[in-house]
């Protein structure tokens, strides 16, 4: 521990550490932005290298700054947190938080469902299944893909209907099945190529994956999706008991 | 979708498919193992290499193969999947999988908490935290280091208790703490290299990271946790309602 003090009793590596939270909630250091070095900062502030290490390693241990491997320091982008301790929907979160949300519809298909869509929604072998991949954008970033399937029997029309910046469960509701239940796994992921892309991120880049299995009130289940968040920009809060 | 159907009318696909699936499961392609490439497996099973890349793509999205960008195709490791619908104990969980789970002790440390662990742990300021890395093992592979701080208050003597291969939550018991309630937050973030080495992994791999709370059954916080959990071989399922 670097035991030097300022004038006012204070640990140096603390002034430091909280200079630099000041210069980024004033916005001088914005999200996705390079800090200087610890040269530099060492320079600037008028201190040793060490004290500016450790002033930034409790930033990155707080998750406001972070490191990439042999390129620097950066502003973390504040996470759009999801409380996963009930069921909510996106748009719903997101309102409560002030937060702007947007969807757009990038393919629909029907086609036979795959073994496991086919295991997982309780369908017969050959059985149709409606695909319907969506992009989820918080401030206008893309933040989410999601690859949702649905049983083609239950929600016939349901590609006819407006799915831009309105959730699937509002829709399903129409058709007489009120969602209830989640089941979903989750998993750190690296970044496909084509998920990559659409999420403007680099391939290899941390994927908070889910797979989730909804079930209405009559334990129908209605939807299995796989979920790609943006590791940098999503995470999840879940309560738990003994 | 590739409509050719072998002898028996099943789409040639799903057999490359199912032959692929075999060979894991069999242990002829171990996990961590570069499958062959898509030609090579073209002229194995005299098929096109759209339909070799159509079973392959399959099997990625189940989550038995894994790409590596510009590098190959891979058999994953199986994940250790943990229940996070109620709050379970690491070993509890691993002895009903039948899986075989240990855990050293890296470091311990007493020093002044940080200001991020004060509030969390509701300390005053200055006073002293009991840090505790730890690396858990599952089937003999480093799958999550654990950095717990624990109030010194209310465990003075625990750094001299037995702390590997038990769970912290069976220490504190001693002290009269029973674990009742997590809250948990979820993240994907890359490795940084310290926790890379540790893990046998590489710097900048997805960690599923999660920052804990512990409470007990009277509502003292007794624990802080930052844990960071291999991509490739944990993942963790949640049941919620709305």
């Amino acid at each position: 521990m670097d035991k030097i003090l300022t004038t006012e009793g204070v640990p140096l590596y603390v002034k430091i550490r909280e200079a630099l939270r000041a210069e980024i909630l004033h916005g001088n250091l914005h999200p996705g932005q390079k800090i200087p070095s610890e040269e530099e900062l060492a320079q600037q502030y008028r201190v040793s290298r060490m004290t500016v290490r450790q002033g930034i390693l409790e930033l990155i241990k707080e998750g406001l700054l972070h490191r990439k491997h042999g390129v620097g320091t950066f502003v973390s982008y504040p996470h759009f947190d999801r409380d996963h301790t009930h069921l909510t929907n996106f748009f719903e979160s997101a309102r409560e938080q002030g937060i702007e949300a947007s969807s757009t519809v990038l393919k629909i298909e029907i086609s036979p469902a795959p073994e496991k869509i086919a295991q997982q929604l309780l369908l017969k072998p050959g059985e149709s299944v409606i695909c319907i991949r969506t992009l989820r954008f918080v401030n206008q970033t893309p933040v989410t893909v999601h690859d949702s399937y649905l049983p083609h029997r239950l929600f016939p029309e349901i590609i006819h209907e407006k799915l831009e910046n309105v959730h699937l469960w509002d829709v399903m509701e129409k058709y007489g099945y009120r969602v209830k239940r989640a089941i979903q796994k989750l998993e750190a992921r690296p970044a496909s190529s084509e998920i990559a892309k659409l999420l403007d991120i680099k391939p290899g880049a941390p994927i908070l994956y889910k797979e989730r299995k909804i079930l209405a009130t009559d334990g129908t289940v209605v939807e299995f999706t796989y979920c790609y968040n943006r590791g940098d920009m999503y995470s999840l809060t879940v309560a738990m008991e003994r």
